[in-house]
């Protein structure tokens, strides 16, 4: 598993090279260790992909696990770096706006960007994992070790210790970096919290999730494609993705208070009768029963951390480093955002301490703010996208918009450009003090406006 | 190691009674495992208590750990139930106030209660220990078990493995609750991080400490020994406790970032003539260049958690629930308060997964108000001592308090009651709220009263 002297020969830019790289060990390949993988390996490094799983390519669909993912601006970004972006678009679905489902079954259409036509794109896990290990495959500085699960990280010595299942034997390996890529509850991060000088928090919200399915029907989808489909209901809500089998991917989200309150399949059956009319036929009552009493809620945690780097010797990225509610969709592309500032500061060619240095310094304000807007929008998807307040403001905005190209919303700018997240924050406080201001000032302007006609009034 | 039935014959209340009774292992045997072995003992419990030191009582001062510490109400409170606070309290230095030292040497004094002469008390924290490892040593329900260090715990199965110095081979004990006493960087908690729903942060701050020592000089204090000193210079600061040699412990206080400017003899020496002028011949050049290069300064960590339990398995008290930056000196006394509440919701005959449930959802919100409150004085300590506006709003606080005994002010509520931490951040609010109210309405009237003496001089 040594990789002796760190020599090898690798394909770059076209030019074959001798290099003295990096041996750089990343911990765990899903979607954001197999894109960071891509990357080491085409500046040049030589990569060990390590994986607790089996390969996804040889395994049947991933139970508990969100099978569809919205990939917006960022995440496209990242892939069209390492020329991947083109061939994930040409099988995604696009969703053009959220389609809201009222409790007697109406539905309403509020479309992402309806000035400039952006949407997000519904992707299979499963199917966009595969692609990057495929593209991984390719490079011959990457290996790939499945079914290796870290269970001791000396990061100071850049020593891994693996097992293997039905193997006795630790498999050993050594790593000039190590880079955990290994979600929210990374093994990587457990050595980085021991650290002195090393700020962590873990918070978890009192819902749940739980994930149902509206299967195709005669080879053709239930609901309009082309929607992020939502049921929202004050403390709870369901949503729904397309999947490319023309079935939806349906997660039920509500505090665990309330799925512990449903015990018999005829509560069930009552709650989804009264909250969730319409889509209750298109899961189907049986299916429905099965897969509510399957599994048991799960829980949702937002973390946060800083710094994200340990001298030269490690590092971590994605969900390991940032993990956070599912409610703003952006999990995945803050995760290969990383990669994307990452390889950026990597080309800079600074001593590598400097370098991971530099990522946490510009990553972690940004990192915060997607963990705190997951947060927020988890009340305004339950709760605003109801109100007339919230529909209001989403006029306004587009009107805006329309009228002044540089008035970005904020849901647009987190998912329609590479403003850093911090920054999309700032902007919608300036604009939220501006609108203030205007409609301070007509209402003062108004008031007096009144005023005067009531003294000429009166006089 | 196994305790076999967990009946066994203990003297309580002065009846002998044979009980069957929880076996308790407490991980820790510092001021507040002790304490708490203490407690669960007296209730009739089986206490097995594991300390990976060696025996205190056989050990050399311990390095590196404040040697000293601010005894008050709570500690005192909980030091009574168990009828040792007399004790404590004879050979206890009492502090009656802060004593300021200014950049020129000069010193002035602020009382912690002009009023009802209340005060602090110096305690060392070994002869602590010492006297609450004494008093488990009376009850022959308790056993200790020196230089064990936890190595593994599976909480749900109640079994902890040990590891002992020179030894191979592992200790294995099983137990009914596992009680987590193990301080800051606990074991126990480590185990409850890993369940979901268990809320978690630990933030540094950019301050280290050092400790230093003003020595005693012909068998006397080298300062007036009832004052708690303090050099507050902004950004850093300098605090010195009396000891019962007639030492002074002095810890100092400040950015990392200046520790590291300081490199050489002349550097440090320069820094202390500019900043500590007074001090500097009482801590002896030749000793201070030696304590201060001798260790590196060590970092200072704020901890919240929530809960503090898991079912009727595990609970964690003191640092290892709730670590907090020292500058309100509530460590060890808000530990100690732990130990109280717990007592009394265990007398209250409880199923016990209830009554833990009961300490966490009492206790979280006062652990989190201590840990911010202290937080907040190593703001107040190092700068608004030095404030105009802090010694005014001190003034002001006494005179109110003289004249009416209800209105206590912030510190003398943390620190000479036993009102919950966070009520008495809303008592501070309610006075803040109410001065601000006040005064707010005296320079209104002054501004009316002005105006209407303009309006009748012009016209």
């Amino acid at each position: 598993m040594a990789q002796g002297t760190g020599i090898i020969c690798a394909e770059v830019n076209g030019r074959e090279e001798e290099l003295q790289r990096r041996r750089v060990a990343i911990v765990g390949a899903g979607l954001v260790g197999s894109l960071a993988a891509l990357n080491f390996a085409r500046m040049g490094n030589h990569v060990d992909l390590y994986e607790y799983r089996e390969d996804i390519r040889r395994a049947a669909l991933v139970q508990g696990r969100s099978i569809n993912l919205a990939l917006s601006q960022r995440g496209r970004k990242a892939l069209a770096a390492v020329g991947l972006e083109e061939q994930v678009l040409a099988t995604a679905i696009p969703m053009r706006g959220r389609m809201l489902h009222d409790v007697t079954g109406r539905t309403s259409v509020v479309l992402y960007d309806p000035c400039t036509q952006q949407c997000l794109y519904s992707v299979g896990r499963k199917q966009l994992n595969e692609l990057l290990l495929n593209a991984c495959d390719k490079l011959p500085n990457i290996r790939c070790h499945f079914e290796h699960k870290l269970t001791r990280a000396n990061i100071n010595e850049g020593v891994l210790e693996f097992q293997q299942p039905h193997h006795e034997e630790v498999v050993s390996a050594s790593a000039d970096l190590i880079v955990g890529c290994d979600g929210a509850f990374s093994s990587v991060r457990q050595q980085l919290v021991k650290l002195p000088g090393f700020n962590y928090s873990q918070e978890y919200i009192e819902t749940g999730y739980l994930e149902l399915c509206i299967p195709a029907k005669g080879g053709e989808f239930q609901m309009p494609p082309n929607y992020l489909h939502i049921w929202p209901r004050n403390s709870f809500m369901m949503i729904a993705l397309p999947n490319q089998d023309k079935s939806f991917t349906v997660t039920l989200s509500m505090p665990f208070k309330i799925f512990a309150s449903i015990q018999s399949q005829e509560q069930l059956l009552a709650f989804f009768r009264q909250h969730y009319r319409d889509a209750l036929p298109l899961i189907g009552e049986e299916q429905l029963i099965k897969d509510f009493f399957k599994t048991r809620p799960q829980h949702l945690v937002s973390i946060k951390c800083k710094p994200y780097h340990y001298a030269d010797k490690a590092l971590i990225l994605g969900d390991a480093a940032h993990a956070m509610v599912p409610y703003y969709g952006q999990g995945m592309n803050a995760g290969m955002e990383d990669v994307t500032l990452l390889t950026s500061i990597l080309g800079q060619q600074l001593p590598l301490d400097e370098a991971l240095a530099q990522f946490t310094e510009k990553r972690w304000k940004d990192a915060f703010a997607i963990c705190d807007l997951a947060m927020y929008n988890y009340v305004e998807m339950r709760d605003l996208t109801k109100r007339w307040s919230f529909r209001c403001r989403k006029w306004l905005d587009t009107l805006l918009f329309r009228l002044f190209p540089g008035w970005i919303p904020l849901y647009n700018s987190v998912s329609f450009s590479s403003m850093p997240y911090s920054e999309c924050i700032a902007n919608r406080k300036w604009q939220d003090l501006l609108l203030k201001r205007i409609f301070g000032g007509t209402f003062m302007a108004a008031l007096l406006a009144g005023s005067a006609f009531l003294v000429q009034r009166f006089h």
